[in-house]
Parts: structure tokens; sequence; C-alpha cells
């Protein structure tokens, strides 16, 4: 009973996803099919990827993920399956397959171009249809990932950045990774690490700072501080995140992609 | 082959819904799984009895329904698990279950205690997650429903204002139980109990009152009277709605949740 | 493990498309559901022509598409199913089967009429429940469709105009069979008649005309053109289609459904 989990940025109001869904069970009929979402913004690899991180620990062994997020669909991107102890993971190698794959034990990746196991016609613009469902299908079915093309290294994926902020004792440097819909940059601190921070260093006080930007403390919901002020919080993926309350944090405040949010513990020289 | 239908406010647009699918297939592989609906508004523990009181009656025996529309979530609120001569439900006891299984034949109604039919970690902000699916799976899956944790009397339960408007022969006493996205506020008053009290009465002229509002005839859809017009009609629920055409009734018309609209056989005293 | 594909403009806010899957699963527990799309445009019929059209060739053989969008339910139009070499059909005979089975090889075409294969009360508007859904669930249960009711003759159908532009070697006549939600005016000419035609003429230059309209050459995407620009391409169901950047084509230039597009070969006589 393999389950095949899909995420796509195709949205609900066309015929894409069901398609996909016909072309898997034209080839594995007993495959139960979940939608993770389609409803990530149109070609935004990094939403992708955070949503498939923030799922795929919670499927079951075997569970093969058919991703696509792809606004390279059509170029010399290259398109991957990659076989880890637990999942199978099929989508194209711009980085939306790389948050999940890099917390699993990989076993194998390859890159698909055994046209076999794809539709027999290949269009420019809908892989989903024509190599993904297929080969994510064929997988469930239970052909071996080496069959679908030449082996890859890791070291040879596209990659993002990492998503872990560094700390030592006194210090946190976090990225910002993405953001959001909502304008919410959305950094690499996860809520585990920042409380492991904070009992290292004693539960303390702490200052965070991003760009002119200072914090000492955090947020539970937005509403926390009024309209249009800024705010701290751990998102619903227990990523740190800079807000603002009914506002755009990233074109009000200047974050970008990239930006460096660093946090010190109180007396440890940040100012 | 146990279905499991599943009722949110989670909407589609995050990974909510898919994770609660992969914890459910993780537990029970042969679930089939069908989405009620993940639109109820946010919070709107009526919206989602009405919802599951519409939809239940229409599933196979043995479906399994789990709803989570859970403001008090992190709270003390109960989780419960309800078995019935022919369904399951499993959801907070906020009154989200209780439309559904005060029309049904209660077997057993149990609160959810047991962590071993948990996930091993239980957040505090998504039980749906962590404690519903899993014991949604765990009943498909065949556990007695005693497993879960200690026998409660339907008692105990939080109820809703209830889903029946009383009749007699010359009066009809109806309540808005619900006020809906767009204004419409919602009766308990059901079609085939006001077909059944016209012709008790021999389908004599009849006059509705609410407020300063009076109506003496039923609309088949909101556009039969102008726009910004109030209307009487019975929705897809059945149940009699006071409506502004292209308006917002609850508000136009100062109209909340258990008022009282009156329903006089003409020449019974209504005036 | 029959496949039943759903296609409706129900949208997923409400309950009917969750109590059409009760109402499947209750008669035949085995069926797999695919959600085609229930976002077609209230009462648009031939929008869902349209997609049901551009997704059936990619199911498997014994797929039963159930589809609903059905502005004349409680009338008297003509409920009906169809077996096709590959397929089965069910819904409304008003025009919605009509692309996909007018490419199909049909079987048989039957009325429905039977009423021991609805459920045992017909509302007079959700027949989506009351009789598509039970049918469709009964003919994947194996349930031969003449036990549905009289077969009818292909001519006695509904039908929409023909999916298929004329052409001759000079010259194409294609006509506006849709305007889509975006006023977007879609044609019967298909991407591959075209390129067919191209390559009969010899690649030569060409002009489309419609209404006061000229076009010399396809875009790719909207973008390509200013916004308020009209152009022409072929869209995702490879049908060519006049639309205006970031406009309202139809409103802007004043195209109707029924209106001519030609094409002719440059030297051939179009101005």
């Amino acid at each position: 009973m393999p389950v095949i989990a899909l995420l796509t940025d195709f949205g609900t109001q066309d015929i894409y996803v069901g398609v996909m869904k016909g072309v898997i069970w034209g080839i594995c009929p007993e495959a139960k099919i979940a939608d993770l979402t389609h409803e990530i913004p149109p070609q935004d690899v990094t939403a992708g990827a955070l949503a498939l991180w923030g799922a795929f620990r919670f499927f079951p062994k075997g569970t093969v993920f058919c991703a696509v997020v792809d606004p390279g669909v059509g170029t010399n991107r290259r398109a991957i399956a990659v076989q880890t102890q637990k999942h199978f993971f099929v989508g194209p190698d711009n980085g939306l397959l790389w948050w999940a794959i890099s917390e699993s034990e990989v076993v194998k990746v390859v890159e698909l171009q055994n046209r076999h196991y794809f539709l027999p016609v290949i269009s420019r613009t809908f892989h989903g249809r024509d190599i993904f469902a297929p080969v994510a299908a064929h997988i469930a079915k239970g052909v071996a990932i080496d069959e679908f093309g030449r082996e890859l290294s890791v070291d040879e994926l596209v990659k993002l950045p990492t998503l872990r902020a560094e700390t030592d004792e006194r210090h946190i440097q976090a990225q910002i990774v993405h953001i959001d819909r909502f304008g919410n940059a959305i950094t690499n601190l996860r809520r585990e690490d920042f409380n492991k921070w904070l009992s290292l260093h004693g539960q303390r006080d702490w200052t965070a700072k991003i760009g002119d930007l200072r914090f000492n403390a955090l947020c539970q919901t937005y509403a926390e501080v009024k309209a249009g002020e800024p705010l701290l919080l751990f998102n619903s993926y227990d990523l740190l995140e800079v807000a603002v309350n009914r506002g755009n944090a990233a074109e009000q405040l200047g974050i970008r992609k990239g930006d460096v949010l660093e946090i010190w513990a109180e007396g440890a020289g940040a100012e």
C-alpha cells in the first residue's frame, strides 16, 4: 500500500494535479495519494522546500514524495530521484528536495534519464505529468531507483543554505532563508537549538539584532504587538521569524534572503 | 477498508492536513481518507459542527470522523472519542461533534488520555497531528475506544443549542444557532419540521418575526429580492435562514446568535 | 481498484464534495477517488467540458468520470452515463461530457432512470449526491450501464461546438468556444493542427484576424506584450487563445463565444 505524497505550486483550480493522479494510478493502481499542498506560491522553491521539510518526517516508511515547484522546467536543470533510509523523493534538482534529504540518511541519488519510465511524449512545460508522476508511480510499484538513470553524488546536487543556525556558548548567528508570502522573514534558527542555547548560557537575557533592529523577547503570536510593529517569534515550522503585526516585515524593515540575524547573551558583547 | 473523514479549519495552503494524512497512514495504511472540508472559518466551532452534522449521515458504517476546529487547543478542554451505532467521532469536546452525535445512537464516549495512542511528542498547538489523527487511525485499525481513556457520560459533554425548533400547532419558536461567514443568520428550524407544521395547521398563511422584521413568504434563492433586501429561505442544510441579498444580514439587521425567530399561523395571535 | 474522478463546480468550502465521497464509499468501498477540480466557475458548462477533455486521456482504463456542472438540475434535462472503449462518464446531458466522449470510442449511452441505483430521496438541487455519485459508484462496482435506463443514441445528446478548427491548405477557420474566468477567448484551434497546417503551406508567414484585430505572431507567455495589449498564444490545453496581458480580452476586444478567428497564409488573400 505505497503512499505517494504530492507537493506542487499548481493550485487546485486547474486539472494539473488531477491529471498527475490519473497518470500515477495508471501505473500503480495500489498507490494511496496524499496532497501535501498545491498552493506553494508559484515558482517559490524555498517555500516548497520548507513545506516538504516540515512534513516529510510524519510520513510512513516507503512514502514517495513527488514535489514539483519547477521554474526551470524545459531548461537543462536536472530531474532527480533520491532514496533515503525511510523515504523516496522525486523532483527537479533545484533545491526543492534539499532540506528534506539533508536530514535523511541518503542511500542513493540518480538523475532521471531513462525515458522508458516517462510518458511517451514529454512536454516542455509539464514534467509533473510527463516525468515526475510516472517515476514516482514506478518507484511506488517497486522499480529500483538505479533503473531511472546514472547515479549522482549528494555533492553534485543543488543546495539551499543550511536550515540550522550556528551557535556557540554566547552567540547565535542565524540567516534569513526565506521570505514568505506575507513578507515574514524566516531564519534557520530552530526552536530546539535556541532552547538548548538558552540553557547552555543559563537562561540569561539576550539581544537579537538584524540591521538596526533590536529584540529582547519572543512573542507567541503576531497580535502581541501593535499593528505595524516588528516582532520575533517561532513560527509553525518552529523556525525563528521576523514579522510585523499586520504588515510586511521584509518590505518594511528592508530584510532580504541571506541577511544575518545575531543573538547575543546579555553582557556578552553584542552592542 | 475503513474510511476516515477529515474536517478542519486548517485550510489547504499549509501542510497541516497533509501531515495528518501521513500520520494516519503510518498507523493504518488501509484507511481511505476523505476531506470533508478544511475551510471552516478559523476557530468557528458552530460552522464546523453544522458541516459535520450536514455530512455525517451520508458516510458508510464504520467511518471515523476526525474533526479539528479547536480554539482551546493547549488549554484544559477535553479531547474525546465517541462511538455511535454507525460511526466514530474524534475531536475536541467543545461542541464541534455535538450536533452529529446528538442525532446518533451513542454507544460510548471516552476522554482521550492514553498517551500510548498519541504521537510521542505532543505539541501545544497541533493536536490534529499529535492526538486526533493517531487516535482516529487507531480506531480505524480496530482499537476499541475503551482503550483511549476513561468513559464519559453524554451529559458531561459540551453542547450547542439544540438543532431543532420548538413547534406547537399554531406557533414555532426557532433560535439563531449560527451566523455564517456571509452574515446569514441560520436558525434551528428544519425544512421537514416546517413542512410538517404547515400541514398540521392546514397550510394556512403565516407570519415570521424576528426583531422588528416580518416575513410572510419563503424565497427559493437570494436573488428573488432586491439587493439589500432581507429574505427568508431554507439553506443547503435545509435550515431556515435570515439573509440579505448581497448583504450581511446579521450586521444589517442586528441579529445575533441566540436570538429568537417566531412563526405564527395567521390569525393565531402573532401581532 | 476502480478509479472515480470527480469534476464539479462545488468548490471546497462546503461539504458537497466530501458528501459525494461518503456516498461513493458506502456503495463501492474499493474505489479510489481523484479530485480533478471542484473549482469550475459556477454553472460554467464549457469550462467544465474543457477541463474534462484536457484530463480524461491521462486516466487509466476503467476510470469512471463523475462530472457535475449542472445549471439545469431539477429541470427535465437528462442525466446520462456513457461507456467508451476505455472509460465511463456520468453526468448531466448538457454538453459537459461532450468534448471528452466525442474523442472516445463510444460503446453505449444510457439515460439514468432506474431509481434503484439512486439514493432513496432525490433532492431538487443536489443530484451530485443523490444520482451521479451513486451511479458512478455502482459502475465502479461493476454494474452494467444498461441497468441504469434506456439506451440513447449519440445523436440525441446535447453537444458543444466541435473542438477542432476547419483547416485547408491556405486558411484556418477557428471559432471561439469558451471565454474563461479571466476573459481569455479560447478557440478550437489545436496546436497540433496549427503546426500541421504550417508545415503544409511551407512554414510561411500568416495573418490571424478576429474582428478588427490582426496578429502575425504567437506569444509563449502573456508577459511578452505590454499590459493592456492583445496577444495570441496556445494555452495549457494547447488551444489557441486570444488574450490581453493583465486584461480581459473578451470585454476589451468585444469577443464573444461563437465568434470566428481566421488565419490566412501570407499572400493567400486574407486582406
